[in-house]
């Protein structure tokens, strides 16, 4: 049940058949697609020494080369764009709107495996460090001009069982009819929870800071982090012929 | 199920009450979210006036006036910057960066929701016109700087049993270790089947086409019209303060 769900971040050794893994991403495929399109690729990542090169992409977060397999969700324009060329037409898919609309396809399809993935007993941790490095991963993939990687899925059956993550209640998060903009007493009755949890007091405690917030500002959401990887970003859209 | 899956265009008068679209929402909430920030808002539109003014943007499609709901699904970094200014705390989201790491987390939210809503006996339509006609959408909903309508889905009770879309072959868009470059033969194997289906034959015929693709490049997913849509897209993003 999605209500109950949790990213799983250690996996016992037991491996994941291909016929299943393959059966669950066909069903994925199923998933909304934008004209029909199906501008996506995934790539499957079982041989340890390719775990061990994309790694680093990961920032050597242990997910990767403990999971059985990690999954790249790929948008991919190149597929069709050969189709194109093959059947005397001329592809228009080299610009920001068409990765965007790829990027869109990829995602509907990642969470749709995330959510078959879980039904049938497997773990699944997200890896948003693939946008973050994503020309290691390009390069060890030897993803082609328009592909390019949006998301990493490390899959595996659990070997631990953590706590629920928090969420803002819900209604906080749902606008009828138009966005109702936030009052500064909305915003302290939406983050109360998060606040009062233990491990987030200790959290900024060790990170000497004053607020919870500022976890986030100062040390894993940083500004000047995030302006590198936005120039990174335009940089290996470029590359990839994206923009 | 997932594999039985059809987009629903035509809805019955049955309305879907509240309580049940906010525990779906509330549930789809659950969905993994990048550093546990929900960067997303859910506008929901009911009332008639709305949808009539939302049509537009639409490309006046008639899912958004015939459905008993739409969802607008927004990118949201404001309701996090507002918290992060409120605790002292220096936020730096306006960046492409942060507008995509909130794009996919909006998207997850969007295809859990999707999910949920289908096995509830709902159908649902994604609408890719969204990103086409932003500022409309923003205008007509109030979307406040750092948000950005990603993704709208019309959700109902099912009026229609339409036949079931094609898919390429799975195994064609998964790769096994890295990208397998497609030869021309693996090309015309992958379409072989979309290109026999009549439906799309008799769409070559009315567009006057040689080959289904140029009715996709020349008809329904234009460069031109893409290359005005990503102008428009940077444009808007700008408006909105994420570049």
């Amino acid at each position: 049940m999605l209500k109950d769900r949790k990213t799983i971040r250690k996996y016992s050794n037991k491996d994941i058949p291909a016929e299943l893994l393959n059966r669950l991403l066909a069903e994925s495929f199923r998933s909304s697609t934008m004209g029909g399109m199906q501008l996506y690729s995934v790539v499957v990542t079982r041989d340890q020494t390719m775990k061990q090169e994309l790694s680093p992409a990961h920032f050597n977060q242990p997910m990767i080369k403990g999971a059985p397999v990690v999954l790249t969700f790929c948008a991919d324009f190149h597929r069709f764009s050969l189709w194109c060329k093959q059947r005397k037409a001329e592809p228009g898919y080299n610009n920001l709107m068409s990765f965007y609309n790829a990027s869109m396809d990829t995602l509907l399809v990642a969470q749709s495996f995330s959510l078959l993935a879980e039904e049938a007993g497997m773990g699944i941790c997200y890896l948003g460090t693939t946008t973050y490095n994503p020309q290691q991963i390009i390069d060890i993939l030897h993803l082609p001009e328009l592909v390019f990687p949006v998301t990493t899925i490390t899959v595996g059956y659990p070997a631990e069982s953590p706590k629920q993550q928090d969420r803002l209640p819900a209604t906080g998060l749902i606008h009828e009819e138009s966005y109702h903009e936030y009052s500064s007493s909305d915003i302290d009755a939406l983050y109360k929870e998060k606040e009062a949890i233990q491990e987030n007091i200790q959290f900024i405690k060790e990170n000497n800071k004053e607020t919870l917030a500022q976890v986030f500002t100062d040390v894993r959401y940083k500004e000047e982090d995030n302006i590198i990887m936005s120039d990174n970003l335009l940089k290996v859209l470029k590359q990839q012929h994206f923009i």
